[in-house]
Order: structure tokens, then C-alpha cells, then sequence
């Protein structure tokens, strides 16, 4: 799960992105999932329910299926494992095919660490024109594409999202207007302060508050993944429990990392 | 599908494979289609299924399953969505649980095009121990590493399976006993005539033959992927048919690239 | 050549670095062309030179010979042919000595399109306490990074200085002080315009001059490279001249994507 | 230095590849080391001297010199800093200049690893057509490109020579004709003997021969690279002596590894 964060504070949640492990659930499992995590979270915040699969036709299906159990928007990972033959192309059939028969907006997903492509920009900007399309989280980390996206849709109603806390505040700077991050998990009100701060002009602050955020966001996504985020969850007072297999529990050595990456900064 | 040759000759028929499109069936259709290829494929030619799938869990239910509508074997990809994760200790405890709980032979599946991971050779040295892990198809293409395995697992009987034709002879060189290669669904024929001359040790035929393979093996794996087999197999007679999507049909161009890469060298 | 953009101006200029071709010229030809920019530049504006060369011991030869053709700094690229043995321990090495060597201060510069390495985090930690290397340009567009370089390097006095114009505002918004930029050369103006609009808080007219200079940027950097820089500078009414070999000038149909990316955002 | 190896014997030495640490050189040093090689090499060996610098003209000119103190033949690496625009077209132009000025033949050298960047076969196809260009050291370990090249250069006069041990015997299977390789430092015999068994289609005893050398190059290359060699050098009885900074020496922990990797196939 990870917080929807716009107009500083939390406006959603997104269940089953990357973080919620979503390529271990079965089908029926991701629709338990979301359809549980909406009678928890109160009404007047958006569930973003990711239904990305690799076919087009599963991918519709269960963006049908999510809206059915309650999501008010779906968040559609790029396919990738035919990655050589995902151009343009494929995949502005793709998310047209989908926005096209979802019945809730649909959310771009594009996270190249786990899935080694890069939705080109050229297919943001056609796709940004998508009445059913309403953003990107973009979690790649290279600013100078965020801007470009921001710039070249912007005559659109298309928002962009920060995909990661390490580059929020940049992203904010070059037209972001909210994020959608892994690390929200447990430092929430955090990300939210970081979010108020970019947006009412405290740059100096906000600045302060990012440089000591990059290192925990770090060690809960490219370093130490998943499992690193769930023992930063016990720490804190949530649940985050067990991964599933093939992911593995934290060493010993691993845990002690995570614990200075967060105490090296006030965090613990 | 793609053939498995080995000893100069068919001897079986990987059903799921990459080329099989497995990412974008349901856990019914992977079945079905295994179910009725049991049934089309003479009982004295082996059947191997594809039943990797990104969760330990899924993996050994899909392999239990491929076993009950009659596989003979299973190979398995390595999970890859959490590639940052999917360390020799991840992969190792991932192998180790599907072969435990396997009852049938496990192949190792490498395709770093596809899934943006080598299976570390010092995990396949670990898994090649392991009663019922028979081999590892190895797409990779990287012939020191095939030499290397080949040479850490010679205590064990362990069959190291060349997986793309464009290295097949190589990989003969440096002591693969077999392949399993996309380009058989077309030339089947000559990729047995490949072995053959390789097992005979008639090199010089063989690298004549060799040469001639390496463009077409191109065009339908990393050129035009899927879309560019399917379209071979029609023009060869057999049905290739419709991809799914988000895959696209070549164009015409491409198209036109593809048949080329065949005339070139005699195949058309 | 670059400019060297801080507090909104351009306080000086760059001769040999990346841009300036410095591969293809010998010794000699480096060293004419620094004295002749010394006596060309205004005794007010600084001249950083690139010194940087594969060995040690060449670097230091080239460092002081800079100083001697006067030369207020020297910018030094990591050594990248051996890339495989450029751990964090040899590249300290390397600079600590450099520096310690330097009569004029040392900044560090970090380039991976060109090199294929990234200098490491925390190389540039250890080094930025080194009382002669006075700072980094960073051309690698990870602002994640730069957020983190800025934050452990802040107990020094430490410059962090954007290495290319796509990523400059978002570089000042996580706490560079200034820009190193190939894209200077031809609007120059405009970038010490962003700035200023950076540096007085007018964040959202600085995005929107932002936005606009990305793409040019991109053409005459990463796209179209030295060749797309010079034939821009001709349009521009400077004097680009022709590249050296193996460099090769633009085909007609570059040429013509070249226009359109300055054109589009109003600079042609 | 490296050994060139064909025809089942040492029939050259090359003098100023990666393994000659050519780019720690200055000009004179590059010269005067193949200046004394060739005073010490038998006349019936060929010495072929390392002669590529980043521009044509640099190229050109010391491709010059190096006949003129010697050399039979030069090796001739692609430029790689401005890699984003070494296109076909700027490869083609860069050693058809240099081949025609070059009084002496000219080897391609396609070195990935150190380079970032791999010739494109199309070039190396239209290269081997140039009287004056004899052949190509490919070291980037792509046995399938290996054969496509000798397919495609077939009917010209042109040498394809293995770069490393690593992938020796594959590269023969598929129609090279000799090697060029670093490992042949230290275990020459060895090398000689593995191509005699190749060529005298002893293909099991060569075999044997090419697994028990895979990690001992590896070693000295990829994994220690140069101060492994020379470490190596020091240990087998001839002098490896100092590596010039920024490389810098084994730990005493790389070390141990590195003897293992010798030891364990009976090399120590």
C-alpha cells in the first residue's frame, strides 16, 4: 500500500502498487485485497487500486473487477515482459484498450526498476489525452522527464505524480502536483509536512526536510525493498508482517543498515 | 512452444515457454493448453511445461497442476518482478521449494532479455544438487558462462540446454547436450541437422550451418520477437496465428525485414 | 566551452570540458587554447579548465600546467577506461592527489553518459573535505543524488553545481548553487534568466523558462551532441566551426529535428 | 602486453592493449615501449602495436609513428567518450581514414567492457572490405555476433580473433582463427595448447582445457582486471610489477581470491 499525498495531506491510498506485492496475489486475492481496504479507509479518501497484468484483456478485466469492488480510480503498471516489443506503439494500444473499458479513471504507471522499460514520453503526452486518463506516477527518478511530461501536458487535465520520495520535492519544482510513495507507509505525516511545504513556498524548509528523507526512502525501495519497508513498519507501531516467497526476511546485518539509514537521520 | 532437441533429434516440447505467450494466458488457459498438447504430442516425445509465475507459492500450485494434466517435466523462470531482491539466497530457497514439492524433474529457465536477471551461476552450482532439478535452459547467450556451468555441475547429472539457436553450436563446444530453441517451431528440421553435425563432430558442416541460422534466430527472438515467429510459421506452413496484446502485428516494413532475414539465407 | 552560472551571471567560463572537445586535442593544443581564453576572458570572470586526464600522474601534469596558462581552477572528469577497478578507494586516490598536487582549487566532475561510471556518494563525501577540491559538476540528471550530495556535503564549503540545463531548477530546489552548462553557449542569457528567477524564489516563472529549455537542451547535449551545439551556434550568430573526427556533422534530417526543438519552445 | 595466438602457437605479441595500460601512456611512452618490445621480440614474431587514440588525427599519427619504430600491424580500439554519436557512419569514416594512411595492416578492436560501446557488425562488415583492415579482436564475449561476423566476412581476406580465453574455444567452434588474450601473460603454454587442440579437432581434450581456464581469466580481467594480472604475472616467475594510478593494488583479501582462482583448477 502506499499514500496518495496531494495538496499536503493524504487524499487516497493506492492498494496494490509494486510495494503491495501485487505479482504474488492471485486474482481473487488482489480483489479481497482492495475490497477490504475500502470498507477500512474512510469514504472521503480515493482508493487507486493497481490492475496492471501483462495481457490487455486481463488487464481490462480486472479493472473491471476493482471498480466492482470499490476503487475510485485503478493504477495500470506497464507490461513488460515482451519489454523488446513494448514500443509506443504497444503500449498506447494498451492503455487505450483500458481507459477505454474502465469504468473508474485510470493512473499511467511507469516504474523502470522493476519492470526495465520507460513509458516514452511521446506515449504520455498521446495518452495524456485520454478523457479516461488522468495521470502518471512516475517512479523512474529522472527529473528531466518529469519536467517534459508536466510541459507537454499541460494543456491537458493530466496530473503528475512523484513515483518516490527521494525526488518529490524536485518533481514538485518542475510542476508535480502530488506523489505517490512507498515510504508514506511510515513516515506519512512526513511526506505530507514535506508536501504543505512545497506547496505554500517554504523551499528552504522544504529543502531541510527532503535531504533527510532521501536515505530512509532509499533503504525502504531500492535497497532493501520490501522486506526493508515491513520491519520499518514493526518499528514504527504498524503491521507490515511477513514478505512472501521468494522475497526474503532482512539479515541480521541488513536490519542494522535499515536501522542507521532511518536513526542517522532523527528518525528513530 | 518450442522444440527440445537433444542426442540430434526432437525429443520433446516445451509448452509455456517465452514464446509460448504463458504471461499472457490465465492459470486455465496455461493448463488447457498443456492438457491438449499432452494429447496432440506422440507419448514417447517428452512434455515440458512452463509453471514459473512470480510468488513461490504459485509456482509450486502451477507446477503441481502441470504435472496432473501430464507434463513430464516443469521449467521454471526466475521470478523477476523484485529484481533488486532476487538474490543467489532468494532464487536458491525459491528452485529448492518447487523441486522439493515438485513431482515431476525441474528445468531452470535464464532469460535475462525477458526478466532483466542472470540466475547467478554460483545459485545453479547450489540447485544442480538438487535431486529433482535436472537442467537449465540458458538464453543468455553468454558462452563463458554456459562453459562455467557446464563445467561447476559435471559432478552432477545435470543437463545444461542451450536456449536460443544463435549460440547453439557454441554452446555444444563447451559441452551442452541439448537446446530448446523458438526457431524450431520453423526450422525444426535444420536445428536437429544442427545437433546432429555438432554430436558427430562434423564442425566444419555444422558451422556452415550455424552461420546460415543466426539472422532468422535473430529476427524471431530479439528483432520481431513473437509477432515475427507467428508470422514465419504461416509462411512455413503452420499456424502462427494472432498474438495477444499488447503485442502488435508486424508492419509491413517489418514484415518485409523479417522475410528477408529468411531469404538471406536460403530458408525462403 | 560552458558558462559557469551562479548568483544569476555568468561568473566564468569552462574551456575543455566535455563539450569543448578536450579527447580529440593533444596536450598542447589543451593547454593554447585555456591561455588563449585567459587573455580573451575578463580578468573578473573565472577560467576552469578540464585537467583531467586517465592516469594520476598525467592529471597533475595537466593540472599545473592549467594553473601556469592561467587557469583560476582546474575540473577534473573521473578516469573511466579501467571503469571495472574505479572503486570509491582508487577514485579518492586519485583526486586526493590531484589535489594535493593542484596550485588552484579542484572541482570534481561526474559525467556517466560519457565516462560509463558514476563517481560514488560517498567518494564525494570523503573528498569534498579535501581543502582544494571546492566542488562537483554533476552531468548525471539524478536528482536524488543531488539532494544527497548537497546534504552530506553541507558541513563543508562545498559547491554542488548542476552539469546540464535539464535538471537545473530542480538541482537549485534541493540545494545547488549553480550550473556548468553546454546549453550556455548558445542561450546563455537565458539560463543565468532561470537563475535568477531560481535564486529569487520565483519558482513558478523559472518552471515555465525551465519547461521551454528542455528539449533544446537534449538536442545539443544527449541527442545530436557537439555537432547538434555547433551547428546551433551558427544559427545563433556565434562561431561553431566544424568538430573534429570522428565526430560527424549533422545529415540534413537532423539538421531539420534540430531546428524544431528550438523552434517549438520560441528560441528560433 | 598480450599474446597472439594462432595456428596452435605464439605467432605475435601485442604490445599497448587494455592489458598495456596504453591510456596511462603518454605518446613517447606508447612509442618507446613498442620501440624496446621490438628489440627484444624475435623477427619472426609479429609485434602488432595498439594505436588508437580519441580522434582520427591523434589515431593517424600515432598509427604512423608506430611503424615507424617497428610494428607489423596496428590494433586499433574505438573511440568511446563521445559514444552517443560513435554511429556506424562515424566508425566507417574513422578507420577507412586511418586504414588508408596507415603504412602497416590495421586490426579492428572491439572491447565493450572498457569502451561502453560495441562496433556494430554492419560497420566491421564494411571495414573488412578495406585492403588495409585484416581482421577484428573482438573481446566483448557475444558468440553469436562472433559468428554473424565471420559469416558476413567471409568472402574477404579478414581474420577474426578471440579477445579473451573466456570464450576461446566457442569463438573457433563458430570459424575465428586465433586469439588474442591477456591470460596468455601468464599461462601462454596453456593457451597455445587449448588452440592446438581446437584446430586438430581434439574437441573433448579442448574441452577440459577451456573450463579449467574460465575463472582463471575471468580473474585477470573482469574481476581483478590488470593488478590481478600482474599479481599473477609476479607468481608465474615473470615481472608484472607496478600498475600506474588511479589503479591501484589487490587488498590482501583480493589477493587470496584471486590465487583460488588459479589454484583450483591446478594452475598454483
Amino acid at each position: 500500500m502506499g499514500g496518495l499525498q496531494s495538496w499536503g495531506s493524504v487524499v487516497g491510498f493506492v492498494v496494490q502498487g509494486s510495494t503491495g506485492e501485487f505479482p504474488f496475489l492471485t486474482s481473487s486475492e488482489r480483489l479481497e485485497v482492495v475490497s477490504r481496504a475500502r470498507q477500512a479507509i474512510p469514504k472521503d479518501k480515493l482508493l487507486i487500486a493497481g490492475s496492471g497484468c501483462e495481457s490487455t484483456q486481463a488487464t481490462v478485466e480486472m479493472t473491471v473487477s476493482m471498480a466492482q469492488v470499490g476503487a475510485d480510480a485503478v493504477m495500470v503498471v506497464t507490461p513488460c515482459y515482451y519489454r523488446g516489443r513494448m514500443s509506443s506503439t504497444a503500449l498506447i494500444h494498451h492503455y487505450t484498450k483500458v481507459a477505454d473499458l474502465s469504468p473508474i479513471p485510470v493512473v499511467l504507471y511507469n516504474v523502470p526498476a522493476n519492470t526495465g522499460l520507460d513509458l516514452p514520453v511521446d506515449a504520455v503526452v498521446t495518452l495524456s489525452q485520454h478523457p479516461n486518463i488522468i495521470g502518471i506516477k512516475d517512479s523512474g527518478g529522472d527529473v528531466t522527464r518529469i519536467g517534459l511530461i508536466v510541459h507537454k501536458t499541460s494543456k491537458q487535465d493530466f496530473q503528475v505524480l512523484a513515483g518516490s520520495v527521494g525526488f518529490l520535492l524536485a518533481s514538485y519544482a518542475v510542476g508535480a502536483v502530488g506523489s505517490i510513495c512507498g515510504l508514506a507507509n511510515v513516515l506519512g505525516a512526513q511526506v505530507c509536512q514535506l508536501e504543505r511545504l512545497c506547496l505554500t513556498g517554504q523551499w528552504e524548509a522544504a529543502q531541510m526536510l527532503q535531504h533527510r528523507l532521501i536515505e530512509p526512502n532509499t533503504a525502504v525501495t531500492r535497497r532493501f525493498g520490501i522486506p526493508g519497508l515491513k520491519k520499518t513498519m514493526d518499528w514504527f507501531g504498524y503491521y507490515g508482517g511477513p514478505c512472501r516467497a521468494p522475497l526474503q526476511e532482512l539479515s541480521p546485518t541488513e536490519e542494522e543498515a535499515l536501522r542507521l539509514d532511518f536513526s542517522n537521520h532523527g528518525w528513530l
